[in-house]
C-alpha cells in the first residue's frame, strides 16, 4: 500500500476535497451496483460497459488530483529550489504515466 | 446505464460468479480506501498510486469477465448460426475494446 | 516478435486489407511526422499531443484487426467444435484485453 | 495538427534528442513490419499482439518527454511566477493524462 510522506507540501483547497469525496462516493455505489449486476446475472457486455464507465470515473477523479498536485504540491517542490526533491516528484509523476 | 437483455445467452458459472463477487467487494474496499485518504489529506501522488492499482483491479475483473463472455454467451451467439446475432456480439466486443 | 502460426484459420477480406494498409501508412507518416518535431525542436506538450493521436490511430486499427478476426478467425476456431483450439483463441484475446 | 509556440519555454538536451529519435526511427520501423505483417496475410491475433508492442514503445517515448518536459518546460513556466502560463502548462497535462 502507501506510507504517508508527513515531509511532503500537501494542499488539497476545500472544494477540492468535497468535489473528490462526492465523486469517489458515487464510484464506491457504481461499484456496488455492479456487485448487484453479477448477482443478478446480467448479462457480461453490460457489465463490462459499467466497468469502463467506473474507469473513467476512476480517470476524471485522477485528473482532478492531478492538477491539485501540479497547482500545488508538485509546484511546491519545483519552486522550493531543491533540485533532489523536485526530481523526485517529476519521476513520480512520469511513474504514474499512462498506468 | 445498462437495460437487460433477457434473451441474451447468459452463463456464468458458479465458480466464476463467487470470483467476480470476491474481486468487486475487494475494489470496493478499495475505493472507501482512497476516500479515507483524501479525508486523511494524504499526498496527492499515493492516492494517484493506489487509483492505478484499483483500474488495474477492474481490469482483471473485466478479463475474467471477458473470458467467461467469450466462453459461454459470445460462443453460443457465434454458434448459432444467427448471424445478426454473432454480428452484434462482435460489435459489443470491438466498441468495449480500448476502454 | 511473432511466429507465423501457418494451421491457424486467416482470413482477410481484401476490403479489410486494403484499409489496413492505408491507416498504417497514414500512421508511419505520422511516425516521421513525430520525428521531425523532435528535430524542429518543437513544444513537448505539442509532441505528447501528436503520440496521442498515433496511440488513437493503432487503437483503431486494433479495433479493425479485432472484428475481423472475432467475424473469422476466431469464430472458425469457436465453430470447429476444437475445444482446445477455441480456449487457445478465447486466451489469446483475453491475454490482449487492456493492453 | 499542432501549431509552434515560439514563446514556450522549451529545452531539450541533446542527449534526450537522440534518444527520442532513435526511439522514434525504431517505432517507425515496428510500424512498417506490421505493413508486411498485414502483406504476408499473418494471423491477425500476432499482428494485435505488435500492435500493443508499438503502442508500448509509443508510451516509453512519451514518458520520456513528459519527464523533459517537467523537469525544463514546465519548471520553467510554475517558476517564472506567471500564474496564467503556469496554469496553461497545468491543463496542458491534465488533459493529455490518461490518453
Amino acid at each position: 500500500m502507501t506510507t504517508p510522506h508527513p515531509t511532503h507540501a500537501i494542499h488539497v483547497p476545500a472544494e477540492t476535497q468535497v468535489a473528490l469525496t462526492k465523486r469517489l462516493r458515487r464510484i464506491e455505489g457504481q461499484v456496488r451496483g455492479l456487485q448487484r449486476m453479477v448477482d443478478e446475472h446480467r448479462y457480461c457486455a453490460d457489465i463490462l460497459v459499467q466497468i469502463a464507465s467506473v474507469q473513467e470515473a476512476l480517470r476524471s477523479v485522477g485528473k482532478l488530483l492531478l492538477q491539485n498536485h501540479l497547482t500545488h504540491c508538485a509546484a511546491t517542490a519545483i519552486r522550493s529550489g531543491d533540485a533532489a526533491e523536485a526530481e523526485r516528484v517529476v519521476s513520480e509523476l512520469v511513474e504514474l504515466w499512462g498506468k
